[in-house]
């Protein structure tokens, strides 16, 4: 079975945006065991998305297009699908109503342009957005399936596994594949592949392992191929149980869940509750926290405490701290911790202060300098961390660095 | 001047990679006035490869094709495009020079994958790589560049700004290609295609306008073709402060510009100071706030008060307002704000309260509802938004908002 995604829009060309919605199909695709042939982009004109269309149809059984379904003038994918597969638009009330009732949540009024929204090809199966105004549209021609979807990436997410997924699964047979990701924090790609040489060396032809990194988290990818599906995931769940082993505490969860998510469902379970005291995060961890529905069980608030006043005031750091190890120290953060608690009168807190950069570096606390200080019921730890020269992704790291401390910390408490 | 990207790899077609090298050669292309035509991703197969290069050459004046030089099995485009181009591959000694160098900089011991890295297309012009082992080549075919690239994007763009870049420029006369960008907040897509219905109606061919929208953000995209850069300008320039005319107020930028970045710019000019006391975004607006550099000018702090408990004690939230009123509430607001700005003594404040989903709902108050409200030098507002039933999504549009209705009711004060 084989796969190609068309993404459409000027914005791809002259790289405004990245496409990433490619990737997110494609990797849903590999899940499934659909082989993406090739992957390509063409801006909004109508004689190259039917070139590319016509291409596609020539080599592949399925063609995903996203892109070129708004309201403005320049979004021509529905009208030019229309012209290819020789069919004309017809009003589909359904999709009307859809527009109806998303505008008048908002309360605003109809216009022409959304109306036309409602309008779908005679011959495609209409396939309803539940978070935007645009359908799509599923074509069958010449024994392919075309499917053509918004290009707002959540639009298209959700249109793909409500609406998509479901029709290829019931339509195709696809052969049994198993996936299983571990996540794991804190160490390396490098330092991760020393540990499972001999695990990596020892996996089947049909049995393939890939690395996934991102800032602070590696995560492991166990893909397996094959027509028995009891077998497969027997086999899946001892090389699982053979990579845990071998790296301890390093592996935070089994599946896509966040390293806050992992910490959370600690704290929930051993009934903690947690605050934090940020400085250069500038409550970015705490947002992390509260994107984990049910959050109130253990947190109750957080401070955010940017300047020195901020910390005197707010934490009751000493000022004598301030002047005498500054606000990026181990005892600033012993104090932030003891303030924090005292504050929200919780028992476990994190307490961050460091250099984001671009400026404030020093000789002994270069940019990328921060602290990250953990305490559960009154023990205390502080770790100095030596991140790089980039803001954004410092305090992406020490959010990270942060989230994990705590868990390794609660782990050694309970 | 018509060109195609060619990215090769596995990797990108199961969607273990998103491919970045394609926007950043895109936008590198589109600031010399080169069009590119289409993006094509292919896997690392001959086949496919030459059947990507032949098409492309057939529309196309430049190919710029990236990855599948490594000095691994699966890595065959250099193999490839010599069989395409009916050439053989001779030893290079530069190249050869640059892998010793780099391997005896490692320690590492130079292995007989690493010496066929040094042969190169007898017909190619080689693009010496400053970065890594894998020379690029120029090949001149049928009066058409194509050029190959490593697939690693730190080699790939040095290879484009030190070599690829300066020989175009030397050998083509390229179009002059125009682009501004406006962004505005807190009006949808279709809200300003209508108010722009004349403007871009009486735009001519070569200037076209493009709609970017993300949650709570739009931006617009004028660009202008030409070839006198100067009569170019004055176009666009006229056509973008109609727009701005048109638009007022909801434009809040020009340029590639966050709405943090151009709120922090004017708390700095006018001299302001802010906190913010955030319930359900947690954190996550401060946290915006604090990735602008240089934000400790006029921030201090922020309270992330997410229980009853918190609002009370730490910004002096009346019980009885909460339980009359609920903490999803104007009153609820307005104390907040009123808290938030004692306890930090700034002159501004944002405060934000509501149900970001997925439970809390009420048939008063469903998930999606959220109040923030501003104060600048004691003027307070206060609004009720209803977004949707999405937690992740509920707190960047709360974030958008807030942030757009400062930024509004700072151009109102001053």
């Amino acid at each position: 079975m084989l796969a190609e995604i068309i993404t459409i829009g000027d914005e791809i060309l002259i790289g405004q945006i990245v496409d990433t919605n490619s990737a997110w199909i494609a990797k849903e695709f590999n899940t499934l065991g659909i082989k993406i042939r090739q992957i390509t982009s063409v801006s909004d004109t109508a004689e190259q998305i039917k070139d590319a269309v016509n291409k596609a149809m020539k080599a592949n059984d399925i063609i995903l297009i996203t892109g070129g379904l708004g309201p403005t003038k320049d979004d021509i994918t529905k009208q030019t699908l229309c012209d290819l597969f020789n069919t004309s638009l017809v009003f589909d009330s359904i999709a009307y109503d859809n527009v109806v009732s998303i505008f008048s949540k908002k309360g605003y009024p109809i216009l022409e342009s959304n109306k036309q929204q409602a309008f779908l090809p005679q011959s495609c199966i209409p396939l309803y957005n539940t978070c935007g105004t645009a359908p799509g549209m599923l074509f069958n021609v010449d024994n392919k399936l075309i499917v053509s979807m918004p290009g707002v990436p959540y639009e298209m997410k959700t249109m793909m596994q409500l609406d998509v997924i479901p029709r290829l699964k019931s339509k195709f047979q696809f052969p049994v594949i198993v996936h299983r990701t571990l996540q794991t924090a804190g160490v390396g790609e490098s330092f991760i592949s020393e540990k499972l040489v001999k695990i990596e060396a020892a996996l089947p032809e049909h049995i393939k392992l890939a690395y996934l990194p991102s800032l602070g988290i590696v995560r492991l990818r166990l893909t397996g191929i094959g027509k028995n599906e009891k077998l497969l995931q027997e086999e899946i769940d001892m090389y699982t149980s053979n990579i845990k082993d071998e790296l301890g505490v390093v592996v935070f969860a089994e599946g896509d869940i966040s390293l806050a998510a992992c910490v959370c469902s600690i704290l929930k379970e051993k009934k903690q509750t947690i605050t934090l005291a940020e400085s250069c995060t500038g409550g970015y961890v705490s947002s992390l926290i509260v994107q984990i529905p049910g959050c109130s069980e253990y947190f109750m608030g957080s401070t955010i405490a940017y300047s020195y006043e901020a910390k005197e005031m707010e934490l009751d750091v000493n000022p004598d701290t301030l002047i005498k190890y500054g606000a990026v120290s181990e005892n600033c953060i012993n104090e932030m911790l003891l303030g924090a608690i005292k504050k929200f009168n919780t028992n476990c807190a994190i307490a961050i202060s460091g250099i984001a950069g671009p400026d404030g570096g020093t000789p002994d606390k270069p940019v990328g300098t921060i602290y990250i200080g953990v305490v559960i019921n009154k023990r205390q730890k502080v770790k100095r961390f030596n991140f790089e020269n980039n803001r954004e992704r410092n305090i992406e790291r020490a959010a990270m660095a942060a989230l994990n401390m705590l868990r390794l910390e609660l782990l050694n408490e309970f």
